[in-house]
């Protein structure tokens, strides 16, 4: 037996707006849900086609960010890519990152959505890597910069870029409880 | 008789990256080049073509940022859009507008473009207008934040969006000795 309950009842928000980095949101939407992982797609409307900034991937919203409640979810995960920028200045998506890090849940970014989690500030004290653009961002909301894949300090989670978009997606399955299957 | 130099003999390092705002950085060199301003378009590298964010527009680089010498321009200008944050990563861009900046000479940027000025640590202290997804990443830079169309603090001059592109030109025009056209 297990008190864990199962990774398919785990529930990830993950956030999107246009401009994302399109070699990063669409293979972590699969490689989540590969784990098991039940992803809602966030955006600041639902049912609405975002594209990434290379205009080479689209992601469809499955839910307002006005229409979510931290409660209903796990972990809330910020992409990379321009999004971020956008993200920033979108009430519910930061709302809900704010609430999701004040209730203790596990926050994620990847590559620049470590903006949100500045605009949240989220960061001070703690370990961070990101995109390097905006490592002096980074450094200037109190956060202290590395330059690797993935770092996790206490239930801030940030990824670097694309490359890491596998290492993001075993540290988040873990922090939910599961085992990674890669 | 006066005691300034004529405009065209005033030169203006007008930098570029891809992703600038497509509705700010053309007008801008439209409007600096009709006050009769010589202005050296600053990319990368020399000869290149730049696409705007919104792929509507396109800008030619005149001159490799590595070969651009500080002695040889009188205002140093960072573009908005996406451009500054690539340009933040490009070390003879961020050299050529640092040097600028600590020869005492004016510095400019328009909307995200103030990203740049964190970068060089120009900020600290002074009143910085920007794009709004970036003025908690100005004011944790320890810039004073304000929504205005362009603010001048010493030799740092800010502009806000691609409205204020007209307003920016008018204070370079000024800083650099003439009469505002306009």
């Amino acid at each position: 037996m297990t008190d864990h309950a199962p990774l398919s009842a785990k529930r990830v928000a993950l956030l999107v707006e246009e401009d994302f980095e399109d070699r990063e949101l669409p293979l972590l939407l699969e490689l989540l849900r590969a784990e098991g992982l039940t992803v809602t797609v966030i955006g600041p409307v639902a049912d609405a086609v975002y594209r990434g900034k290379r205009q080479e991937a689209t992601i469809t919203s499955d839910m307002a960010a006005s229409k979510a409640r931290v409660k209903d979810f796990d972990i809330v995960i910020v992409p990379g890519g321009y999004a971020p920028d956008r993200i920033r200045l979108r009430h519910a998506m930061v709302d809900l990152v704010r609430d999701a890090y004040e209730a203790g849940k596990p926050v994620a970014s990847i590559d620049r959505g470590a903006q949100v989690l500045i605009t949240i500030n989220a960061l001070r004290g703690r370990v961070v890597t990101c995109w390097p653009s905006i490592a002096i961002d980074v450094k200037n909301a109190g956060g202290q910069y590395v330059d690797r894949p993935v770092v996790e300090d206490g239930n801030v989670i940030t990824a670097r870029k694309w490359d890491d978009v596998s290492a993001l997606t075993d540290v988040v399955v873990r922090v939910l409880g599961g085992t990674p299957a890669s």
